[in-house]
């Protein structure tokens, strides 16, 4: 299903190659100033067009189509459209017989007989998030003051981003990146025990991104690893401030007041420009594959923003 | 909220030292062969009474009070509940006063005003993971043949896992541990783009145990690290056989017949005898704080059972 | 599937026969007084024991078994049992044979291939309603200052009651009735445009109700029957206040700030003293029916106090 | 909330006098067959233009934006548009002071604090339902050879449907009517008992259409007059076919294999052209309201395929 959430409820639709992709908002309260203009900073941080990123290039301005009137959110169901137009589906029939190493072109063959549409890996393609992302807008308007920004601590091995990229570049290959997700001026309180835990929510949507590999809370693995006289955060005012942070300002999956802050593990592109040895399903043998088509080499750098619009969609659902 | 799931819904109840601790599944067909004695194995799995777990002995025997008749399930919703017996409250009331570090009685007390039964944790005890263990069972009965197997990858820095566990239990500490989970025999087709992928449901389950920080699947971080060429798995057969699995048997979201990994780190029990400068919040300035109680020294050598269990459910949601 | 509700989500479970009935409350506010003493009015309302009610006397206690602590609601979900003691389940066999008129005896079968407890009508059984009416004596709390006030407008054909339920008795035979359901003090504004209608959530909850065949809003069938001038409400006063009420207090699926009120038609209880002439599906041949057992001869007269609880319970879902 | 549903999950979006309105459908599996085509047969017979019907006129031809490739759905969610063009808005504005009787002006109003959009009635449109239509042609496909056909019963008081209409649009006045739905071909099993029986999901859906007023399953309020042991339909062949068919189809919330059939009343179209006394909540005193624009003399002439449409929805979220 291709819904998520109860109170802030989207469902996203669309296809990469299709006429659109969009996303519709359900739960929006009345009275919220929403204007086509609200969407630009945030689509612009996502958008293709740096090294390293797509040359698949497209105006990715927001259709509102429904639930605002004269600039406002109306309490209806709010539908945000993305047109397609820069489409170039001429290289993915090949894909069907021999399927991308890393992509969900064999899964979504299984699962779906046959009849996904495969142009530009369709509903499974990274355009999609764009769609998350105008919902972000929207959630972060609701969850307001709090605050969310991301930002990218490596890509691949190393911290100086711009060499790494040009080296996988230079190398006609791709490269992931590690991203870390800060939500400021959150009040104690928020989130669950259990099953709606700020953890259980959040990496519900974090996963929902393509290409996401791992998560981590606070200290994340390295808690694993030392005492629990080193990970407790003791407490040192009366608002819960606490020593350190380790947990990432969450405890019992609930908001402490501090700080929350998670980190993120995106995968390089599986498309890539070397030729791979793969398996041709046509042919029933082992084949060479060189992947045309336009990609990312690094889509990891357009993950921040998105990151902060899933985090946006999960606290918009839990306050 | 205290429920999870659409086609296999459980509602998780009860407190550490009320009448029991309990859960309520709906969703499960009737035929299904569900007998008491089924439970045991994974209920001792979790049950503490080794070294470096909590001296707390409870019977542990699945009551089960719906849904059963004559030794299979009939349709109707399946309610099973752990009486509690060996309950001793004295010591909780302080963590009123001094919120007990990496707790969440501090959160607890914010969220719910003062109302939450705060004995032995109340709803926030690990032992309510009792409760997704029954469920598990149940769980792991509906998806078969698929198998899941989880086991302890490390304890603290360590591969030694007696030695660590000696180690902080001379210290009076406490340790965390890294553990791995696999799904073997899983056909390719399971799971959802977006919301509903393999990682968002696994993951949203096991954050819902208390004290997970971390989860990557297959080679996770480790992927944000290298190529692309070097992270894409190959496909070398017709039935989807991958070369390598770095992707952990998910791709868009979906199984592709391969087997599925993924990794977790559990943090070190906040509860530790060491004493903890930590603010007291009654009298308003920083104070000390020795945790009695009854609690493990490692809680992570209980939690393989319930990462399986978890990942029972949210497989028979997605099937 | 045995739950409902989002905000204030009820799983119903247990069987007629079984250990116990009961209810799973996910979603109640903590610090909420609730005693065991709160419940005792309206189950003694449900209760039967009356002229032409079932001779099955069961203590129905209220067994609240977490979720309240102190005498308040914690905010973790509430548990609440009513055990089973007075059980005769000699007669229900043969209706696998030849299966009652009118009853669930054969749907059930092939819905669930036999495996539900047939017993007492298992999870069928007007017993279940007991469940209902605990969630409602909470829900009732919940949408305080509310009032929701059901009483009997005829039984059978007649409004004298009590010479309808006897002439029933006498011959054997089974009666049934229409309700009323009248909300007050509701203000303006609570309910939905579309799916979440007050009469969508309403009816379809009192269509939970065993022996339900309809419902009406407002002044309902007669409204297809007069014009729109004769029908329409005009308003008279700022507050919305109409001259008429017509509508039943609902525009567009929302509460207009008027009175609400419904009109609901039991169905007579389909187990009657009376022999039948109907299929045994052992024989294959036509059989005569002789139904023993303990049941009502008017159902109806406990109904008011369960179509409350399940208003109650829609409107919980609402606020 | 403005979507409905599980299995087939609709949200429903869009204004009256808006760019469009629109439905989008999640959980459509892939494969089936869907052409714009399919839908004119379904879409004509609610359109108006026929006596009695509003004079407003649109193309309503479903753009299908997303989740059908090739004539074939593809398995991610289907959104179907229907765009506005033919809008005449002036007439609206003085309803925000002098709320129509019997619209949802006045709710409306309070529930969204003046926000929604109020032009041709917004979100509350009778037109909202072209959208229900769309979902209600692929439901039909989905639960095929499930077939529904819903007919008119009575026009006012009257079965003379035309002279009905006829005198009503002399008075300038409004008339509903009595429409009867019957499903055939459904097997036994269909249903569920309690909170997702089938009057209960086909009710919560009925009601969902603006302007019905009441539903009655089988011989409905009839069955509160009779005895048990004329209201029972006592089997008479090894398929459970019965003698008379009093329940409708539906025993304990699930189908029995007979035809189920249930009863609905529309109410008359609240405007009206006669001059209405009602208040001016600007001038805080009664007034005179003389309805323009253009509707329904009777609306309940094109509801019989929008209940056929809600019916298949419930059914495909059943079976």
């Amino acid at each position: 299903m291709n819904s998520f959430g109860s109170k802030f409820r989207i469902t996203i639709f669309g296809e990469s190659h299709g006429f659109c992709i969009g996303i519709c908002i359900d739960g929006v309260p009345p009275g919220i100033n929403i204007e086509v203009d609200d969407f630009n900073n945030d689509i612009l941080r996502r958008k293709p067009g740096h090294k390293g990123t797509s040359p698949r290039i497209e105006a990715d301005t927001a259709d509102i189509i429904s639930g605002v009137y004269n600039g406002f959110s109306t309490g209806a169901a709010i539908t945000i459209l993305f047109h397609n137009s820069n489409i170039n589906s001429r290289d993915y029939e090949k894909y069907c017989d021999i399927p991308r190493p890393g992509h969900a072109d064999f899964t979504a063959d299984i699962k779906y007989n046959g009849f996904n549409d495969f142009r530009g890996s369709g509903t499974f393609s990274g355009r999609m998030t764009l769609a998350l992302v105008a919902a972000g807008v929207i959630a972060k308007k609701l969850i307001s003051p709090i605050a969310i920004r991301s930002n990218i601590l490596a890509i691949g091995n190393s911290k100086d981003l711009d060499k790494a990229i040009s080296q996988a570049m230079e190398k006609r290959d791709s490269i992931g990146g590690i991203i870390q997700c800060k939500i400021e001026n959150i009040k104690a309180g928020i989130g669950e025990p259990f099953f709606d835990s700020l953890e259980s929510v959040i990496s519900h949507l974090v996963f929902s991104i393509p290409g996401i590999k791992g998560i981590e809370f606070g200290n994340g693995f390295q808690a694993a690893k030392i005492y629990g006289s080193e990970n407790n955060d003791v407490f040192i005012d009366s608002d819960g401030t606490t020593k350190t942070n380790n947990s990432g300002g969450i405890n019992g999956g609930i908001s402490n007041g501090n700080n929350i802050y998670f980190t993120v593990a995106v995968k390089p592109t599986p498309s890539i420009g070397i030729i791979q040895k793969t398996y041709n399903f046509a042919s029933h043998k082992m084949d060479e594959l060189e992947i045309q088509g336009r990609h990312d080499v690094c889509f990891a750098l357009r993950v921040p923003v998105i990151i902060e619009s899933v985090t946006a969609i999960a606290l918009a659902n839990l306050i």
